[in-house]
């Protein structure tokens, strides 16, 4: 469900920091409730000559577009609450890098137009999500 | 207007089974009336340690992000006739993967902020757009 | 901010050709009073056999995904004016190119779920953002 497309330049992370900081991701929405398996991240290394912020090639860049679709937030006070957290997610893995432009946006979609393994996933809270949250895996219900 | 962006890692598709899905893919939407060349479809290979579902790279994988434009779904039953018709269209190209995770979700933008060759598109279900979908080509109206 | 994500098959554009529009389409933005910063332009080179327009691989193609996040739009006229003048930035660079297939729309976010360098950006048109703009960099404020 929730999609995180991280796009960067060149250099940025390391094999394993992406495991890791994609595992950081995964545990937060596992804590909210969700399983483990609806969380995709994908890195998308992108040079310079392709990456420009304010209409100059970058040489230190991470782009990230966040997709979330099973959960929305209810009001103002809940979207900043969010924000937050994948700032508090992103910090330490960013923040050591001078003169990096980081920056990352959340869009909402539909939870009626998603499905996982030509399933329809089950509502969010249900025993059902529950199961799927236990077993780490997409099942008739 | 359709546009439909598959994250896969290597080996899933052939070049002629990619050729075959976006094909049967735009042959749905021109059924319900839309030009052949609204649909644009975009497959963007994702080696498994840029991949990661759950927080572990995976080496069976496929993502796909749909943007919708031109046409919007009234409510939530037509929602859910929409979500099977893509189901029904992906399935038979992903389900003999073993072990692929495969995901896909709708989002819905507006029709006003949207242009093709430097043309606004015409109205949908209008006499010009069946003049589009007619010649398969964006003229002038 | 803005994020313009530019799908296109290879020979479109010179590395020159992209660092000029990508500075183009940042001039626009900061006219109507964003800090240049916030404008990110990602080129993504694109073969033809993974862009299908109408089913079909092709060598020409340009897809553009917009996504806004500090401004929205507040009526239909707003969003012809806006469809309008990001045409009038991709028509002189793309029109040239014999059987191109491009197109452009754009997606509308919340400015809630929006953070850069782990700032949450002012408000629009407030004098903080004024402040960011003339120093084309994000501050504490």
């Amino acid at each position: 469900m929730p999609l995180w497309t991280i796009h960067h330049t060149p250099g940025i992370f390391t094999d394993e920091e992406k495991h890791d900081l994609a595992a950081r991701i995964t545990d937060h929405y596992e804590k909210v409730g969700l399983p483990r398996f609806y969380v995709v991240v994908l890195f998308d290394e992108t040079k310079p000559t392709d990456f420009y912020v304010g209409g100059e090639p970058t040489p230190v860049g991470v782009r990230i577009v966040i997709d979330h679709i099973a959960r929305h937030l209810p009001d103002k006070a809940a979207r900043q609450r969010s924000t937050q957290w994948i700032n508090g997610i992103l910090q330490p893995h960013l923040s050591r890098h001078d003169g990096l432009h980081w920056e990352f946006h959340v869009d909402e979609t539909s939870e009626d137009l998603w499905m996982i393994n030509g399933l329809v996933p089950p509502p969010g809270r249900s025993e059902a999500e529950k199961a799927w949250a236990r077993a780490n895996a997409a099942t008739a219900y």
